[in-house]
């Protein structure tokens, strides 16, 4: 059964995972490499899977067989485990709980395309379906308090199989990301009475330096303080704490505008690795006036290094500006039908 | 000249460094490699660096010309620039100031030797009073609080050049990871009346389950919460929150110390790419009874992917009590004589 443990001094949690990991010996420089040939995610190869949980398929095909279009399936070396009891204690000046949860794989198509670009808008917007109806099913069990779902591309991105698919982390404890964003956000919100993002959406759209796209839902924009090099923020302009409420509309405009994120990203910067990762409120709070939803996208072109873990404190090569520029300027076919 | 910007949810501070950045185009996925041939830092290439601030030196060679044995030198890429005023001002919800700073390197041999573990005692001796030397000089600047300093060893941990060296950034603010540490450790205070840290090395050896090594002087584990796989942490068993206030006897420990370390790893993990970071107290502050200065230590070994940049949370594969176990079974040399 993986653990949960706190680190005592800064309140972070580690998972420790170790039916993930190869022995110590194993443990050499060498990084776990994309497997080549044969695809566990792809259309006809469901066996190599465990069952799926969810899946957009045809009328007529049976679970676990061909015929679907988007496809969640519990991860093969979860980091956590869904079965069990949530047992906290302490052990002296540590914190610890059993590591229950959820960790799924999302199969964002059938066939093998391994950049989500060039997914059709109709499938990126099942993919986005998909994340919020996993989100609603996990949200009802009592253990968990947060979903985080997150996608690797390309090796340097931490990527082990290379066709399109993203992951979702249920956690009973909330990241400590979130935490310093509800924290930081809050503080803003009591001193101000105003939500700090909404209060970023206005002046970013003013000041109109760093926008990539504007949209009648979303605003997507380079960070004021970004830490990685063309890193992007996409934010609802409704404000709304959770991912998972998002109406219908919404998600269908945001299906357009990740689309259109990920075509300007393949073209400006050569099909990058990249990360991405949805930020929202825990399962477990109601609507809150001071936090608000959103994706962070950030490219992985510089190596982060012992200062970056040391200080917390990131060294970006790249003017935000200059990079909103240069990602605001690259035309893809999708940009036009977004902004009409 | 650099800026550094603070993000306004979180707040962490950026430093944008455009000096030291190549031109939008080419940042495609290609990490910076290691330079084959010339090292600008062997004996006899002294003029292919900036000229040294610091030199430990045989007593009738010139500044800037062999004979030297640990020589400090300005960043030739810095991240910060030691010229010129703190300038501190806001931008709407933003916050800014100008990038006023040292970034040195310092070079740990006057030999091609790749490996610090292989360096004998006496120079890494002298490495650590480099370190003390360089920041008690910068603490006279009134314009900066606090020093970094951090190694990268290896392609994976971010070093672009393999002759042994460290690094030294020092910053016009308190790093986030030194002030989450801090206020982390000041609440524990507040609510114990102990220092964490002291604690810490209590229950550690108290429980003796990942120790790593016990000297006189320091204490050596995996944290019971460790991030990546074999991670150590050296903690002196003096309480003290200043790493260049560490008296004589203890730096020459310090070195043994850190000698059977990197050995252990080079042994074990068979010369993983690693990273090494100080974690100490901001100039301006006096001795803190809550904040305990200590070397984290990480190799290299897993990837850090999506889910990690996302929510703070880090899956690790190998318990720290095996990682401990493991490392001190490894038979350096050295180690006798450190317990001795």
């Amino acid at each position: 059964m993986p653990e949960l443990r706190k680190d005592p001094v800064v309140g972070r949690w580690v998972i420790i995972a170790t039916d993930r990991a190869r022995r110590p010996h194993d443990f050499h420089s060498e990084f776990r490499r994309a497997e080549g040939g044969f695809c566990p995610f792809c259309e006809g190869n469901e066996e190599a899977t465990p069952p799926e949980i969810l899946a957009y398929r045809e009328p007529n095909s049976g679970p676990n067989q061909p015929g679907w279009r988007v496809r969640a399936v519990p991860n093969k070396f979860p980091a956590l485990q869904v079965e069990g009891n949530l047992d906290k204690r302490g052990d002296g000046i540590y914190d610890l709980m059993t590591g229950v949860g959820a960790h799924e794989v999302i199969i964002e198509c059938a066939q093998h395309e391994v950049n989500m670009a060039d997914l059709p808008l109709a499938n990126i917007r099942e993919v986005l379906w998909a994340y919020r109806d996993r989100l609603v099913d996990l949200k009802k069990d009592p253990r968990l308090v947060h979903g985080l779902i997150f996608k690797n591309v390309g090796a340097p991105a931490g990527a082990s199989l290379d066709h399109s698919h993203s992951q979702l982390i249920v956690t009973p404890v909330v990241p400590i990301s979130i935490w310093e964003e509800m924290t930081g956000s809050l503080e803003f919100y009591n001193y101000r009475g105003r939500c700090i993002y909404c209060d970023m959406i206005q002046q970013e759209l003013a000041t109109d330096k760093r926008i990539v796209l504007d949209t009648p839902s979303f605003v997507v924009f380079c960070p004021y303080a970004s830490r990685f090099p063309f890193e992007m923020c996409i934010l609802p302009k409704n404000h709304s704490s959770h991912f998972e409420n998002v109406p219908h509309q919404t998600i269908e405009e945001m299906g357009m505008v990740l689309k259109t994120i990920l075509n300007k990203l393949k073209v400006a910067l050569d099909d990058p690795p990249y990360n991405y990762v949805i930020h929202t409120a825990p399962f477990d709070s109601k609507d809150l006036t001071h936090y608000h939803w959103h994706l962070e996208i950030f490219p992985r072109l510089t190596r982060v290094a012992g200062f970056e873990w040391g200080s917390g404190f990131y060294i970006n090569p790249v003017l935000p500006e200059q990079a909103a520029a240069f990602l605001r300027e690259v035309e893809v076919s999708e940009t036009r039908s977004v902004e009409v």
